[in-house]
């Protein structure tokens, strides 16, 4: 993977991801929100923070199949979603920042209504409100996480020094959104036949091939062979594997709405006045690099506290860079959260 | 759409698609052939040829859903999957050649064994053979239809003059190779509940978002909307009338080896002595302009009669080029026919 800034790559891989008895505190908050296409809700939100009290807050928000485990601490100690970009040494580091992060709206399956990425702006605000965070130092978003802190940035300015946004843009690109549909009729083709987990399954394994690129799968797998009278392809072991774990643990209504949300995005960038860091994978195929480019020439307003950045990463790994790549997302989070 | 060899472009659409009373002949063939996967079987090979007597015989053949009937004729009306191709004026004209294709073997769902292309390209012979054929003219081969006449080049040397494979080269890419697995595991799905339509149509779809390109998507449809509580994304009223059409005349069993099919492609482009023309487009999304590079490489071996040709095309249309862009691909075949 290259860069386009001559940055060198940080040496936290090297270090233990954790020092020794970092804090950590989950919470939950009751409350009423009105959310833009349900009306208002009372809604329980689930938030978790690691790190030394006082410091300063960073949000941190992932993909849709995110949570609020970021990483393993001594109270948590399972492995977190991000477990490979925080640590000692690293650009989020848990001794000098508290890392915030929620369950998303939804995630739970228990909210059977269209959801808002802005919805989901309210609710990181709503749960500052419960713990008395002022202002976060920063936000970094990935994927969905983007979307959400695109939208917090213009809907909660006062609230946000920094936002860095990897691989998720201001809009849904029309061709994702048709191939997040075919997912969401995947697991509605599954549930007519009463079985939710074999749709989930297809569902997941389409949305894998849109995370990741052709140029993973030609390294990575072999030629289609036949077996008991049927061709099974290279990818079908893998895909069988990873998608079938992740159906076990994930409620199909979470699935459908969290889906559908990130194809509700919408949000002017010439109303955001917030420093923003755009990082882009130019191998994306959910978020075309072209997004991310009309992304960062509309951040660039008269209103614009300064001129928003644009670091464009390479990397095999897609839209999936985010998870895939921490030393040289390390080395662009090291400068924007400068 | 822009040419990278400078060739005025055709000009016979303006002219009317066949001059009247073109001839046309169909015919069967039972015969039994040894197929490579599934040993020796009794068929029927389908096939049309239209054009006056006595002219060059160029095999035509297309995608997966493509059939014998290329355009329409005075004895067989109906439009042809091809009609924006062939006519007067055109590189492929009825009245200098003879446009022979086929029913694609298993396409009507009465052969439910693995079919190689290889396969595919034994039934075009024992057609020539029935028709008292020495050699063909010529071999245009798109996609699905390129594959084959690879294997026909390579099989059957003797019986072509020249090959121009459009869209389709001598391997199935591995991410292609997954996203048509997914195609097939969706009829499955619909299938265990007895609604194959509904397996059928949402596979179609999901190939469709292969076909096409996100820039398509882009310029041509809207930003997704909430409508009955749910969210509705702006291609799903294209690919349900797309795939709803398609669904209702393919039987599930003829898509499903036609799709394994293309995934059992392998042939060592060093086993190709025929001159051929290697079409490739740019943003193919199944077919990656690399395959193709690498194919024209690798069809630049020590005896090779003349230098293989590569020609790049650029469309929004991607894979589905062939079906889109007559003009730009019938300067192409003017040249390669020529």
């Amino acid at each position: 993977m290259s860069l386009t800034t001559a940055i060198p790559a940080a040496d936290c891989r090297a270090a233990p991801c954790l020092p020794p008895r970092i804090e950590a505190r989950r919470g939950t908050v009751d409350c009423t929100l009105a959310l833009r296409h349900a009306g208002p809700r009372a809604v329980r939100l689930r938030h978790e923070c690691v790190g030394a009290p006082g410091r300063p807050v960073v949000l941190v928000a992932g993909g849709i199949s995110a949570d609020r485990h970021v990483v393993a601490s001594d109270a948590f100690p399972a492995r977190g979603w991000w477990q490979d970009q925080a640590g000692a040494g690293c650009a989020l580091d848990p001794a000098r920042h508290r890392l915030l992060a929620i369950d998303w709206l939804g995630a739970d399956g228990t909210l059977d209504a269209p959801i808002d990425p802005a919805d989901q702006a309210d609710v990181i605000a709503a749960v500052l409100d419960a713990l008395g965070i002022e202002v976060l130092a920063g936000f970094v978003g990935c994927s969905y996480g983007a979307m959400v802190g695109l939208q917090f940035a213009a809907r909660h300015p006062a609230r946000l020094s920094r936002l860095v946004a990897v691989s998720g843009a201001h809009r849904a690109h029309p061709h994702a959104s048709a191939w997040r549909a075919l997912q969401r009729r995947a697991v509605a083709l599954g549930a007519l036949q009463c079985d939710e987990h074999a749709g989930l399954v297809l569902a997941r394994q389409i949305a894998i091939l849109g995370y990741r690129t052709p140029q993973e799968f030609d390294a990575r797998f072999a030629a289609s062979r036949v077996v008991d009278g049927r061709v099974r392809t290279g990818a079908e072991d893998y895909l069988d594997h990873c998608a079938g774990a992740w159906a076990a643990r994930t409620p199909p209504t979470g699935f459908l709405r969290l889906s559908e949300s990130i194809d509700l995005q919408a949000v002017a960038p010439e109303a955001i006045e917030v420093p923003v860091t755009v990082v882009a994978v130019a191998e994306d195929r959910l978020v075309p690099i072209e997004d991310a480019q009309a992304l960062v020439e509309r951040l660039s307003h008269a209103r614009a506290p300064r001129r928003p950045q644009l670091r464009v990463l390479r990397s095999v790994y897609g839209h999936d860079a985010f998870l895939k790549e921490p030393a040289a997302l390390d080395a662009v989070l090291r400068e924007a959260l400068a």
